[in-house]
Parts: structure tokens; sequence; C-alpha cells
């Protein structure tokens, strides 16, 4: 699998006359090779030249973890004392155009660009960008498997008590339940009650959740290598008209907006699908953020449902769609669920309800 | 203290000729601001012109998370569809030379640079990195109590079990103690049992311990934003003379590396005290790492305890000590401690034994 992603990584390479790809933390290492390497000081680097074998330089103490695929790579652990820019520089060759790793950190990339002067440096999403957006059935398989892992935490959860204790506790519940669930990590648990909803990326603090408290719960984490993310609404007890009223003009513009994934659909059209049902009904100055993002290896990643990108829609993309309201000083409300587009239209992988759930 | 943080970063700019410092992901920004920004592809951005007022460019939805500090900086949040890149070199003016933090990714560097093509970037840490590696009073208080929760999760390990369990089911104790004990957050927890041990990065995995095991335990947090990071070896029930003998050779160069540490001392200075104990008993070929890295709002930072370093040890510098022994096929041993170097010599902030701890 590793040798045709990289053979398919080459015939880009080709294409965009690139001569050498540089990869180092981030998603693309873990794509093209197998191996997660741990963001660090010490330069884990994967270099492609276009017509010669792959060589993954790595830290003499993090070579053990890493293992072998013959067919798309070698490895090349160096020692404390040596310069391994200098290394994955030599590798790499005489390159008129290389391209470095979107998240690779400005250090190597400055201290590559000196060490090739006559190199231009571009970003290797334009290789790997184009690969990793259509998911092939066994990463489709992994995103189903963490999705519905996720919906089974926002069932469990909705079944425990959320007044009188502090955001942070309960966002410790939701952490647990997805590690307990089956993901190897948990990669966030925002857990927004009342007024502190109105801030999409709350971070979950000492308030004390309180009955009449509608509490925004948007958590994911990483099985098998791939993410999950979900946001459900809770509702304490009970609600207000108010409250009900918006959350139906959300839960219209989310399904609404799922609806319309289809191939061939613009990125920024899914997003103005929400976005015109949210305004019509008087909340789109509240609507403070893009509809959704690609989802994969990474949490985020292409494609992204914003206006202004009018990329189209290909069968294989997996992606959120979560449009939100925030009501300064109130509350707020987001529902999102992890879409692909299938030849047929959209297949939604998270299952569990979409209602408000009611807990103690 | 941001305000006055900002100044020192300002005079430095002034000294090495630097008009503008751009700071994104990693821990300059906290340090400058207080603010942790999440690794997303949404740039988060401070902009310090030498000589006007610094900007934090922050996407909308995360603006809520930032405390303003008004001697320190002001925010500007910018909306889905903008150009943050534009805007980071509209608010960085026309500078011949910029700082970019070290962490910052590598398509944002890219981007900036060719939005400001006639400046030339170096890396922040030139501004930054005297700045940190001084540790005050404060830092050195909030590390001292990551290092006393980290003592009692590793003599409250010395407590339970570890024959018959999974690896991972241990580290996994590691974690919820690094928690329960006062970090917000579990950075890593090295369990690596037997021949594993020889890996010094070792992931914990499925591999059953036994009885004889020798068992490298090396875990650490954040607490207060500080990090926490120490290596305790652990034995199940009895062990063999050939562990007892190389394990007194490394007790040994650890604590003569640590009664090393003075003001003026050279980072290398210290690696080899440690190294020449361990080669001198016939174990250098084993000792396959540096000696140590500096620790504070990273778990990882200068300085680094390596051949090559000449850097002077200076007072308030803080850093691990932690030779290692690795067997292949056999196993490995590592004791380290978060060390301070005072105007007296070294303080050593973690406090637990250094024996290995036999357990059931």
């Amino acid at each position: 699998m590793y040798g045709q992603r990289m053979e398919r990584a080459r015939a880009r390479m080709h294409e965009l006359g690139i001569d050498a790809l540089l990869v180092s933390v981030g998603a693309d290492l873990p794509y093209l090779t197998g191996y997660e390497a741990m963001p660090l000081e010490r330069l884990t680097m994967l270099v492609v030249p276009r017509d010669e074998i792959a060589t993954l330089i790595v830290p003499r103490l993090e070579a053990p973890r890493v293992e072998e695929q013959p067919d798309a790579f070698r490895i090349f652990p160096w020692e404390e004392t040596e310069d391994p820019v200098a290394i994955a520089a030599a590798f790499a060759g005489p390159a008129v155009r290389a391209a470095i790793g979107d998240q690779t950190w400005a250090r190597f990339v400055l201290d590559l660009q000196a060490a090739m002067p006559s190199t231009t440096f571009v970003s290797a999403s334009h290789v790997t960008g184009p690969l990793r957006v259509q998911k092939d059935h066994q990463e489709i398989a992994a995103l189903r498997a963490a999705a519905h892992a996720v919906d089974a935490v926002a069932l469990e959860m909705a079944q425990r008590p959320f007044a009188g204790r502090r955001e942070r506790d309960v966002a410790r519940d939701f952490s647990h339940l997805i590690h307990e669930f089956g993901h190897e990590r948990t990669n966030f648990a925002i857990v927004a009650s009342g007024p502190n909803g109105a801030s999409p990326h709350h971070e979950p603090g000492d308030r004390v959740i309180e009955p009449g408290d509608v509490v925004v719960c948007d958590f994911g984490g990483t099985m098998r290598g791939y993410c999950s993310d979900i946001t459900r609404m809770y509702v304490v007890g009970h609600t207000t008209q108010a409250f009900a009223e918006m959350f139906d003009v959300l839960a219209e513009a989310q399904a609404r907006a799922v609806d319309a994934v289809a191939p061939g659909i613009a990125c920024e059209e899914i997003d103005l699908v929400a976005r015109r049902i949210i305004s019509d009904a008087g909340y789109g100055e509240y609507f403070i953020h893009r509809t959704g993002h690609g989802i994969g290896l990474e949490a985020h990643e292409e494609p992204y449902l914003v206006a202004g990108n009018d990329t189209k829609l290909e069968v294989g993309n997996v992606f959120s769609v979560e449009p939100g309201i925030y009501l300064p000083g109130w509350y707020g409300a987001r529902i999102e669920d992890i879409v692909v587009c299938t030849a047929d239209g959209p297949e939604s992988l998270n299952l569990a309800p979409h209602h408000a759930y009611i807990v103690g």
C-alpha cells in the first residue's frame, strides 16, 4: 500500500515538475510510510527524489520505532552529533524545485533553504493533497468505525448527570469514554455551557453547569490512525422556546447542507446552503465560522467548506458539516456530522440522533 | 510580566538588527502573551514590529479564548474569508530582517516569504532563546511543583503490580496519576519492559511484563504551563548481578554529571562527564543519546547537553540529566532528573530515590 501511494506521489511530482519531496511531522508522513514522527527538535524527514528510492532520515534513538517498508523507503538513522539538515539536502540532490511538508517546523525550512540555495520550495500539499483527499475503502471504513465510537460516547453521555458538575469534569468523562470506546487518543473534548457556548472553541473550565443550561459538546479522537469529530447539544432539564426555535433553524441548515453533498458540487456551495437558511431566519451574523473541514489522518484537512473555495467535491471526499449559531452572553449551538461524498450523494458516518439530549 | 518580556524581546531585536518578530504555534507565544495557540490550519500569529505595538492575529472563533494584555499586545481577529498571511505581512511592515517562530508551519513560512519578498527570515529562537533559557523564580517554582508531582507518581507506582500486565496498561496508570497529581496534561508515559527497554523512546505495547523484567519508565506532563520529565527503573521481583553492575555504573554517571553542573561549565562538558564514566566501564557504545535537554514551557528546549555544544551554563538554566545504557536484546536503563543551575551549583528538582524499585 505504501509503495503504491509513493508511486502516486511520484506521478504528481512529474506532473508538477517537482524534483524532491521532503516530508516531516504531520500526516503526510504516516500516509506515505505508516510511521508517525513525534514533533521533536530532532529532525525526522522522508526524502523522496523523483526518480530514486526514498529515504527516511530519523534520529537514531527513534529508529527502532520505524517499521520498514522495503517497497516504499529505506531508513537512514542519524547520530546525535550529525547535522540532519545536511543529510536531507544530500539525499534530495540538486533539486530545482522541492516540495516541503506543510507542518515542517520553520527552523528546518530555513536551514534547508540555506543548505539548498538554488532550490525553490513549494508546499508538499500540492503533491499529497489530491491523493489524501480521496479516501479509499479502507480509510472510509476506519473513519466510519471512529464515527460510530463517538456516536456511542454521545449516547452514553446522554445518560449521565451534567447539573452541579464543572465543565472540566464532564469533559474528562468524554475523554475517558472516547478512549474506552476504542480510540487510541482523545484529540479534544469541548464542553461549553451556558454563555460559554457562544465561543466555538471554548476551553472547558470551572463553570458549574446549572439546570436550564444549554451545553455544546464537541469531541473526537484518533482510532486506528483516523479521526472522529462530532458535536451534539445537551440541555439540562428544560430549555426555552427561544432556544428551541433557534435550534430548529440550525438542524434544518445542517440537514439541508448534508443533502446538498454530491460529486461536482463546489465546497462553497455546501457552505452557502447552510448559511442561507441561518441568515434567512435572522441569525446570519451569529454563524461565525465555515461550515466544515475535511477529516482523515488529520482532524482538519482538505477539503474546507468555506466561502471562496470553488473546488468541486469528488467521490471519496470526507468532511464535517457543522453549522453553528452563537449568541454572545446567552449560549451557542452546533450540530456536526462526518459525511462521505459518494457517487450517490451523501453518506453520514455519524448516526446519533440530532435532537438536543435532555440530561439531569 | 508579558509587557516586560516583550521589552526584553525588543531589546534583542535591536541587538540583532531584526525589524519584525513573527511568532505562531510553539512556546514563544505563551511566553510572550500568556496565550497558547492550537496547532491549526487557521493561522494565529503575534507580530512584533521593533518599534510599534504588537498585534496578535487570531482566527475570529479563537479570539474569545485570548486574555488581552494591554501593556503587551492588541488582538486582531480575522474572518474565515480573509487572508491571515497578508494581514500578518501588513502589520510587520517593510522589514529587512524578520525572525519567525521555530515551529511555525512550513506552509505559512512559504506564504510569508512570498508576501514579503524583500525580507530575510531568520529563526525566532535567536531572539527568544536567550530570554527563555533563563528561568525566573516563578518559572522555577512551577518546574519544581511539576517535578514533585511526578516524584509522587514514581513512588505511587512502586506500590503497584507490574507482572502479568501489558505495558500499555501500566502506561495508562502513569498517565492517570500524572493527571490526578495535578498536571493539566500528560505528555508521554514510556513503559519499556525487558528487551523493549533497549529502545529509548519505545511505544508501550501489548508485551506482558514478566517476573525478572527490568522496566524503564519515563514520564511527564504539563502543570500550570510547565513541563515535568522523570525516568526511574522498576524491576519485577528480582534481577541479575549483571543488571546491578550496569545500573551502578549508570547511577554513578548520572550523579557525577549532576555534580558537575555550575555556571560557566560548557553543556558538552556535562555530557562528557557522564559519557566518560559509562565508556570507562565498557558501555560506551550503548549510550546512544545526548545526556540532557532544557525544559520549561516545552518538554525539550535549550540548552542541550550534547557533544559539540560549547554554550556555557548560566544561573537559571533548567535541564534534564539522563544518561542511559541500552543493551539490544536484553534491556535498557536510564535515570533522569530535572536540574537547575544555581549560583551555588546544581539543584535537583526531583527527589524520588534513584535505586531501581522492586515491584510485584
